[in-house]
């Protein structure tokens, strides 16, 4: 016996459930978990299915479901629970997201494959290489960012990326890349999103003088710091914290924070719904 | 259109949700959210379904639904979202449990019906009557415990209450209620359970010196502090508090927990598998 | 042996902590708790220090202290610990601040007088007076907003009040009054702030898709939801949760917070540094 | 100017503020931050003070202030502010703890020298001799106990260690060891205590079936996971994890809290009152 995922999405109406149990069964498949939601505000259906099934051809019981389900017209994604989707990790300077990334990756915690790590500085090359990965400098500069971005997409291509994790990527992309990967670009916004957007957020929480700091991770759009969010959490802090303090503080939020929505959208626990998630954990 | 609560657990087995899916489709319902869970230990399917139907008959919904799933045996609910269940309060003299359960309730929070609440003492009497809540005070001694548990018992049956809750009530109940009311009956235990069991709990907190105090939502089992957990919470305290800062400060997360627990249970949210539970929330 | 509390703000200048301790010690006074900080920011010195004495004047211990510091120029506090502050609570007709605040004063963990509470509605009379606390309703309107706050500055001044608490009173103040009360107006607005403010912050948050959200308890100053913040806090919450779901949810938050605040004021906990307070807690 | 901590402990009495106040003044210190507590239980007086003062001699400072103090029988320490205690660090296999002091240290987030690490396996090598730092692989059997507590403590005093952290050392120490490093030994434990103390407790938690699991820091004593108590924090599960996802996501909470442990204990922001602590944070 081997176990699936099945997520499906599409707009909500009568049968649907049921079509899918139907095409489940056909496919010789026994539900051990099932999280389902449908949106007020799109509309939407989302649901999310771990079964086990005898191992079988995947294409065959993909068919067998898509079938029972395809009036539907659904966004539909079938595959084995062991399978890892691949992501591509951004950096630039500060290496503590990427560092948390990469040690929960190592311990098996992190359901990805880390093809290649890209970054427009060097500083973070010996932390990647030393877990026997892939370190691509790519440097970014006005004259070179259309370069630079096209260079990107290749790679995408090349290593057949799934998604991509700004893991406190200091860039902002254009808006043709933020289309292309719409849905699969996640960043770590160093605030408690819509709290402090932009550049800076500790020193502005600091002078704000806030009592507790936070992070966000979101999906990336053309409007920075505006896309659906995945996860956020926060930590108390205190007057006695500089601003220094602060971002030390606040590091620890980030990496936990952007690890959890990586996780998340890993396992296929995220469902878009126009400007918002639908996160079943 | 109205709203449906399903609830289903019985020993898991293929086909258990294409039937009960079948079944709600064939009861001329839409399913709007679901959660599934098979639990691993005990081998048992816990199902939770929101859906939306025609108003009809509730029992033909039942009988439509029951026949196709029957030959699973299982343990099943089918009631409006609308219907609340009734629910008896037990307290002593420590008001701050009630008070925030009759708070919600007022509001519109707590969506169940309270025909009485029930003391050894007198204390509470005012507060409840307030609310045009009936009060009974049944003293309770060691001469008249069997006594006062039979009169208890009956005012279970007059009131046809569907479960108990005990708010800060500080007499043991016997073995055999606890048996009779079986997964009905709702304790808050002032401590982060299986920490500190037994009396005085602030004080033995404080003794040892914890940076953390908590409170535990339970079931009532026969054994002291033992059921099963339904709901906790902690809140961070410091040296500077004494054991009576601390029971202040932990009332606070008593009602908190034991108001999420009843809610919970409440809206069906929290089944039992063997000395664990599984809650939808 | 009386216990008494000293607060001390001032520009920060070498020895001003020498010459609190003799001035405590002159007083006949042992000092049991001290808490202090010197602010990088604005150069300002804080201190509050707990102590017990014989039971004397009160005037002459201020005098034996501040001959020792006067020459700091020192926004100066002398206390003893039993003495409660007296506070005007004000109310539009969301209940549940109000009742939060009503309940715990009632308890005695709240130690402050209330001498009355004002509403520009009705809606919270009863509460208020089954307290046995004068309720006065004050309505406002464009119209009658000069007048109304004459009044309530005769109210102030009638009933000798030290602080006042907005605990969800929907009406905004006037320059004027907030510069008279600077540092002594309490707010609850009911969002993490900077984000949300202004009105229908749940709506807000509600169609952002955030995954927290919270309150911010702040002094008023003249600028809407921009003064400093004394306590906030948050609570998880779900794509499952509605606006109004959001709005349930958040109250609890609320009251909390704006708990939390009044009881730090009022044990004289936190000290301004312009826009951001120090708070020893 | 150079900053220093000053911290000092004896029984409480009248004066001993003003003692140290002159004493600081004296030794031509200012005060920046102070942090006192007189504990009702043992009637300890603890306080921490940051100062500065003109670079000079740390011992003629000290013999000055000490001039002050020493009716008191204090127990006392000046430092620097720079100064960075010497710890050793113990782990056996699991490396998460470890993991995170040497991220957080080569960050320059946690204020210690590492000397070196001592292990009773091999597995961290690699770890621990890749930031730089000596490993010390010394085996303990029931036959080698004795001569390897005997060789801890010849590194102890080799390498004058001021602490050792026991970053999930699997063996327990002999009491001997435990008095000789009285309040000096830090240990994680993986279970929020007095809650499953002993082996597996994740494996207890999971079958209790808490909804909250933690982890404590703790000074080590002669008794098993009972000395006092420095840190401690939780995080909440559901019915969905298995006993090896609570150790993964338990493993999460011991590295914050025994990092946040170690940071108090360096930075002298700990005092030990009988079995209990005073943090000053």
């Amino acid at each position: 016996m081997e176990e699936f995922i099945l997520t499906i999405r599409c707009d909500d109406a009568p049968g649907i459930v049921l079509a899918i149990a139907e095409g489940v069964v056909e496919a010789g498949g026994n539900i051990l978990e099932s999280d389902q939601y449908s949106d007020v505000i799109t509309g939407l259906f989302c649901i999310r299915i771990r079964f086990e099934a005898q191992l079988g051809s995947l294409d065959s019981a993909r068919a067998t479901i898509m079938a029972k389900v395809s009036r539907f017209e659904p966004n539909f994604l079938l595959r084995t629970l062991s399978h890892r989707p691949r992501a591509l990790l951004m950096v630039s300077k500060y290496d503590h997201c990427l560092f948390d990334l990469l040690y929960r990756w190592q311990r098996g915690e992190m359901p990805i494959e880390i093809p290649l790590v890209v970054s427009n500085h060097n500083d973070c090359r010996e932390l990647v290489e030393r877990h026997g990965i892939e370190f691509v400098h790519l440097p970014v500069s006005a004259a070179t960012k259309t370069e630079a971005e096209a260079r990107l997409l290749e790679l995408l291509t090349e290593h057949a990326i799934d998604f991509v994790v700004l893991a406190r990527y200091m860039q902002v992309l254009s808006d043709d890349l933020c289309r292309v990967m719409s849905g699969r670009i996640i960043n770590i916004h160093h605030s408690f999103l819509p709290g402090f957007k932009g550049a800076k957020p500790y020193h502005q929480a600091y002078e704000r003088g806030v009592k507790l700091i936070g992070a966000t991770a979101h999906y990336v759009t053309a409007e920075l710091d505006e896309g659906p969010i995945i996860a956020q959490d926060v930590v108390r802090v205190e007057h006695a914290h500089s601003a220094d303090g602060l971002a030390i503080m606040g590091s620890d939020v980030e990496r936990v924070v952007l690890s959890r929505a990586v996780r998340l959208h890993a396992e296929d626990r995220v469902a878009l719904v126009g400007s918002r998630t639908v996160v079943f954990d």
